[in-house]
Parts: C-alpha cells; structure tokens; sequence
C-alpha cells in the first residue's frame, strides 16, 4: 500500500497522523463520512491537499460523497505502522524519560515503552511505573532478545550520539530523539530530533503577527 | 513584515522554524549563502516551496545568488517573534514540568520558563534549577505583574481544561499544551497541543515502507 517508490516527505506523513487524529475524533462522535474539504479544515489546509496527500497511498472515498471514516482511519493505521504495537527501548531515565515511559499519548496510538535504560546505578532498578530501570550495559541483549526496533534517546545532549550508535550498534532501526542536539545514524536507521521549541515558535508567530494587525506596522522588539 | 493580511498556515510557519534551525547551523560553519534548493533539501521540501514560503513575508535573496544567510536568518526570527526573549510560565511541576523547566532547547530560542506553578504543597517551595515552585493559587497575580503572555500546561490530561481556563483568565495569550488531550480556548489565544506519538509515526512509517520495499508486497501485521 505504501510501499510502492519512494517514502512520502515528511511533511505528508505529518498530515497523515493529523488526519488520523482527527478521524479518530470524528469516529467517537459516530460520524461515518467526511469530505475532504472538512477533514483539510480540521488539520488547517486545503481539501485539494487531502486528496492529494490520500492518492498517493491507493483510492479512498468517492467524489461527492467522501471519505468513509472507519476505513480511512484503518487504512492511515496501517500506512503508519500504528495497526500493531510497537515495544520501544528507552535510554535515559531522568525527568523527560520518567515523564516519557508514563505518556499517555504513547500507549494509545500502540507505542509501549516496553524497557527502560539507564547508566547511573542510583536508578538502576528503579521502577517507573511497573517499569523496573535495567543497567545500559545489557541494552544490546535486551533489544536482540525481544526483537525491538525502537528507541527513544532521553538522556542530555552530550550522550545523545553515544546512545544512538550503541542503539544501532544492538539492531535498533528506528530513532527518537529528544536530546537537543542532531545526531547521525548509519544509512538504513531512520533518526528524528524532536524540536519543542518549534512549537512554541508556531504560537508566538501567531501573537506576533496579532500585534502588528493591531498596530497596523511590524512590531519593533518590546 | 508578517503584519498584512491573514496569518500564514501553520505547515508554513513550522517550515519557518526548519529553515531558520538550518541557517543557523550553516552560520556557525561559516556559510554566507544558500539557495533556495540546498535550503529546501535540509528540510525536506522543494526549492519552490522555500522561494514560495518566503516571499509571503517579503523580499529574500536574488534569483542565482540565493539568500544571505545571516540576514534570512535575522528575518525569520522577527517573523517567529524569536529576536526577544518570552518569559513564559509552566503550570505543573512533574517529571514533564521538571524536565521542561530545565530543556536547553526553549532557552535557546529565547523561551525562558521564568515561573512554574503546581498545587501539591509537597512541590511548592522546592526548587527546579533556580526555580522555586510557587502555589498555583498565585498565578494570576505573578503573570499580571509580570506581563507573562505564554504558558505551559504540564498537568494531566484531567487537569488541562481547568489550567487552560486559568490561563486565559489571566491573560495568558498562547498556550502549549503537553497534556495529552485537546484543550478549549476563547477567540484571541492561540493553543497548541504537542503530540508526541506523531514523531513517532514518522518513523514506523519509514519501518512499514522499507519493510513494504524488501518483501515487495504491503506488510500484515507482525
């Protein structure tokens, strides 16, 4: 279904998991249809780029009639990836990996924290959660034996490219990283650096760009 | 500058913050010039993307020489509103609050978590960093005094409303929300809820597609 050519840009897969959420939504609500239209406006762009976007991954809905709400969220799911569980590895269990191995918004789309990693021996056999914190030097075995292909980086930006190649060292193909700091991965492991500033960047354009309106000229520094 | 008309798209403002974390790295090598191609390939999208994203805000660059990089880059963040620094104050002070509290990747971009508030009393008065946990109860009264116009919501998905609901009540103007559910605020403050799933979708998809691509054939489940 999505295998076929080369991967989708980022920025697709993005609106996919948008879209998705929103499906979601719109299936609690007992909703069976929507247009493309509506599902563009919910996720902030344009009908045409709906279609578009769904086009490239095989014939969903009918023109006039929309998008049949359970079956596309199925078929974003399996595009995704996120129709079976993923058991991930996480290394770093300070505050952020603590916050991270107890996400909600993890378990619920099938990311399961499945073991947590950590170096100093003060946390080592910690639990967070039911999660008992187990030694980094047995994360290679851990990974290997239980097949994971996760793995989330939560320690501090010094160790971060440490932690990434042990991780692709052990099999791990699939990286999240939440060290501030780009980290380099082998051809083949696919890496990303989560940015939270980026979001906040997206609500202080807004007050920015609300300030000038009101002033009626671009806005010196306060 | 982006004070005309109706605010950019979101996509386009997260594409913003993308160009200006790559001008940055190019500064730092000592790089004066990029085109619009070599800057659209850094963060995954066209030439004619980048061109088309910049020239909503402005006149950037020249046609063969490309854009200088310390002047685009001082440009993005005036549109960003990145150039001052935003006091912002954090609302639960967990295992996410601590670790936000103390990310070198909001003080970076100017974002200073300059107040963190929580309403268990076994956490007011603690310290996280040099920030000392104030009673929620004070909230309105630090941000008014203070002019604080961002907040962060790091409470339970239970919670987040009730803190948003504070938020706006006194004066808050942009919220990030960490909480992993959507939050409701009046007309004129500007939400973002943060997802953290949808990073990790960008990589099962990458995973599912190469698996796709080896088997030659769309994936079952495991």
């Amino acid at each position: 279904m999505s295998g076929k050519g080369a991967p989708a840009p980022e920025s697709a897969v993005t609106r996919l998991s948008h879209y998705l959420r929103r499906l979601e939504q719109l299936r609690a609500a007992r909703v069976v249809k929507i247009s493309s239209r509506r599902l563009g406006e919910a996720v902030g762009c344009t009908g045409a780029q709906v279609r578009k976007d769904l086009a490239r991954f095989g014939q969903f809905g009918r023109p006039g009639i929309g998008y049949p709400v359970d079956e596309l969220a199925a078929a974003l799911r399996r595009i995704l990836g996120t129709h079976h569980r993923w058991n991930t590895a996480l290394v770093g269990v300070g505050n952020l990996g603590s916050a991270l191995v107890r996400y909600e918004g993890f378990k619920r789309r099938g990311f399961v924290i499945s073991c947590a990693f950590d170096r100093d021996p003060e946390r080592i056999g910690i639990h967070v959660g039911s999660l008992a914190v187990r030694d980094v030097s047995t994360f290679g075995q851990v990974v290997r034996e239980n097949r994971i292909r996760l793995g989330i980086i939560a320690v501090g930006a010094g160790e971060a490219q440490e932690v990434a190649d042990m991780m692709t060292a052990a099999g791990i193909e699939g990286i999240l990283n939440f060290a501030p700091v780009e980290i380099n991965v082998p051809e083949g492991v696919t890496s990303y650096t989560v940015d939270l500033a980026v979001s906040l960047e997206r609500i202080t354009y807004r007050l920015v760009h609300r300030d000038e309106e009101k002033r009626g000229t671009p806005s010196p520094a306060p």
